[in-house]
């Protein structure tokens, strides 16, 4: 096959699991990306890689985002956070010390650093925070599982706080 | 027996509760406490009445505090809310229906918004958020149950963002 038409199924296969969510059986995830058994497992041996291929796009994605400035960045990371949240906790039940949450947090926080640390030498952002502690500030915040419309002003006003 | 002596054993047992944790056992508490178990039950048929006693003098506690202004109300809140943890969570297994939550929740409120009110009325603290969402939002953070220099610069910001 060519090779255009293997990287197409693996996009195929890939589009069908983020569209029909990470409970689909291979059989129907197969059948919905339009491949047969033998593509799908030559792609994707087990639900386990198919699971860390989805999670890894979704970091790349993340780590490839060209955002303006640090907030558009951290909003960008919340949205990136409570998308990954389904995959990452199907992929912890099959494998809990899969070291692609580590090494994937450390991609991603590497992704924003510079956009922070910018922002700090140019005296816009108060710099006796770190970029782990932004995260695990806005996280909370956002753990809360409010509406919207009851979170928004709270992120305002944290990153109101973070200026200087 | 003189009422005095009365308040003061029932204080004895609330003392010695608050010093021995929630764990210990009544005879352990009569014998701390120095009064002897009918003196015990007399003031507290069971555990569920004391822990609600002890419960009610941090809640009491917090709602006659006078803080000179919002934020040093709101640092005493997130003690308060450390310290009765744990008296709660016992209270909870006891009775998870006790109306004690919501009443004390409400007073505990009441007893902040004046201050609130005041600060944004003098336009000092933005008006964007409510009283519910800025303990919301704090309670997130010490909820993170990071040491203290980690989470003080936290609160700072929020503090900062809070301000207008």
């Amino acid at each position: 096959m060519p090779r255009a038409d293997a990287t197409r199924n693996r996009e195929k296969i890939l589009a069908a699991a983020r569209e029909a969510g990470a409970q689909v059986s291979m059989a129907e995830l197969a059948r919905r990306a339009g491949v047969g058994m033998a593509t799908l497992y030559r792609n994707f041996p087990g639900r386990r890689e198919l699971l860390e291929a989805l999670y890894k796009d979704e970091v790349d994605a993340m780590c490839a985002a060209q955002e303006p400035d640090f907030e558009a960045w951290v909003r960008r990371f919340l949205r990136f956070a409570a998308g990954k949240h389904g995959i990452a906790v199907e992929l912890l039940a099959h494998d809990d010390e899969n070291p692609i949450f580590n090494v994937s947090r450390d991609r991603v926080l590497a992704s924003g650093r510079p956009l922070l640390e910018a922002a700090q030498a140019r005296g816009e952002i108060r710099d006796d925070l770190s970029l782990e502690q932004i995260l695990d500030m806005v996280m909370a915040i956002a753990g809360l599982r409010r509406d919207p419309d009851y979170l928004e002003p709270m992120l305002t006003a944290v990153f109101d706080g973070l200026k200087r």
